[in-house]
């Protein structure tokens, strides 16, 4: 069965900070507006302790996009969650008709996409079957379980660098595995990794080349050896966990339902205005490449401000 | 007597959401940033309640820039008043030296203009005589001031209809003057005026020609008549304040020390790395126009941290 909902001025595609700010501004424009989000909250309701967001001096990423959500509801936004599985033009109008896996449809005059980008896997054999078994992708949500232990984080950018900290409150020893030549990470945050001392040891241009546990990660094994605990030289590592943090992708297929153009790394082009070459269609947050690699909070909020406000002059000019 | 300040990574003129957002990020790259502005906090210090801030349900202005001045100085940014008279290259190296009006120096490998704009005023006789004396510029500084009292607004776009509604919590009755056929004005707040029923009476298409008074504004003339309190139709209104939201106009002035290129408005061209035509030089917030006429804190924190990173980027590439 399929329960047509209509009517919206706006139908945001996902729920992070981009999304939420946009549904805020919208319904402050008395748009009626709806936003649909796979996971809620997006890269920022796992993110942990937000440090960097102007004007709020320390937030956990949850309780960061719980007030966007409250603050976008205070303006009549409706939050809801729910996976996107086909877009469509609108047959009648000039709207279009979003469906979800559930079953349930959409229809509004305008789209935003703030899709954020997902995260990148390492692709190796087992690491799907690994996966919350020893190997993770959040370490604000895992971290702390490995009090104590043995881990790793593969990576080399700041996040990796803000993950390594995070583990250093819990693990006992941290090897950060990265393929680069060094880290690249905000001073603030490898100055902190560095007050780690001899907790992190970092190997530099090393690779896992191999997943090794049965039903539990127990081992990687590493592009070249290295001198571990055990003390002598071995390219296997014992481990009791491992974080991947190597960076995210754009999502190309949800654009693609209606042809909006992406950049050759996937990501949705947009103007100054968050136009998307599709008329009535806007794209706002990490799932654009607006400003280059620098995604942030405070950038995906701003952009999905901008992105709501060129709807509303959108229909406001098309009425 | 000169006193001469070295060796600032960046020197951030003015102390705006633009400006100290920035200093947050530049502090966060362990760069030494020190923000000037002559008047601290720029628009958003006297914007009065603000509700439209990602993540933050309600905030004075006030507060909203003291946190962002608190966590910029967490990171070791220096925030001082100061304002600046002079701007040039440094003669040694490919920096760069601020002078204030009181004689201080500094010096700084880069500099981000986070100037915002200036207010726009009538331009009429008396302005300047009875500024603070019947005629206002900011409405949740003075307003408070005209409880009970007959007042007016003179404007048509969003800031001045924010500001009646600030005003209807304490005057009694609001002239809305405004030269337009037709009020231009985020909805929620077109709707939260229009809840102030009779209290507010718009007055379109029409000019203040003269302001009159000694020493105190007692009235105003109109370009055509009105029905006034007195029911008897005349040009002359009697008043006891008159605020003016007509606008702003960005500083063309600091710019034009290093030549920094303008758009025909008088903005800072940016690039969308906050780059101006000046090696080294960037602009962030209300005194660009990257975001068209729409310029709220989100956007200006955004931009700020924008400028912040291609300043460090800088730095980096050419140390």
């Amino acid at each position: 069965m399929i329960t047509l909902f209509m009517g919206y001025d706006i139908i945001i595609i996902g729920s992070g900070a981009a999304g939420l700010s946009a549904a805020m501004y919208a319904g402050r424009y008395k748009m009626q507006a709806l936003v649909i989000g796979k996971e809620f909250g997006g890269e920022t309701a796992t993110a942990g302790l937000i440090e960097n967001y102007p004007g709020i001096l320390s937030i956990d990423g949850y309780d960061l996009v719980i007030a966007m959500k409250e603050q976008a509801e205070r303006y009549g936004a409706e939050v809801r969650e729910g996976e996107i599985v086909h877009i469509e033009k609108s047959g009648k109008g000039a709207g279009f008709v979003v469906k979800t896996k559930t079953g349930e449809q959409y229809e509004g005059a305008t789209l935003l996409f703030t899709i954020g980008s997902k995260r990148r896997h390492l692709g190796l054999e087992k690491e799907a079957e690994l996966t919350g078994k020893g190997v993770h992708y959040c370490v604000t949500c895992d971290g702390p379980l490995y009090g104590g232990k043995n881990v790793a984080m593969i990576g080399g950018g700041d996040s990796s660098v803000k993950g390594v900290n995070f583990l250093g409150a819990y693990a006992k020893k941290i090897y950060f595995i990265t393929r680069e030549k060094e880290i690249r990470a905000e001073a603030v945050n490898f100055e902190q990794m560095q007050n780690l001392g001899s907790k992190v040891e970092i190997l530099y241009q090393t690779e896992v080349k191999e997943l090794i546990g049965e039903n539990k990660l127990e081992k990687v094994k590493l592009s070249k050896p290295y001198n571990g605990l055990s003390g002598q030289e071995s390219d296997e590592l014992v481990l009791d966990g491992l974080f991947v943090e190597i960076g995210f992708d754009p999502d190309r297929n949800l654009p693609s339902f209606l042809g909006i153009e992406l950049d050759e790394m996937g990501y949705i082009k947009v103007d100054n205005k968050m136009k998307t070459n599709i008329l009535g269609v806007f794209a706002a947050g990490d799932g654009t490449n607006f400003f280059g690699s620098f995604k942030q909070d405070t950038t995906a909020s701003a952009l999905g401000a901008v992105a709501a406000t060129s709807a509303y002059e959108y229909i406001k000019a098309n009425k």
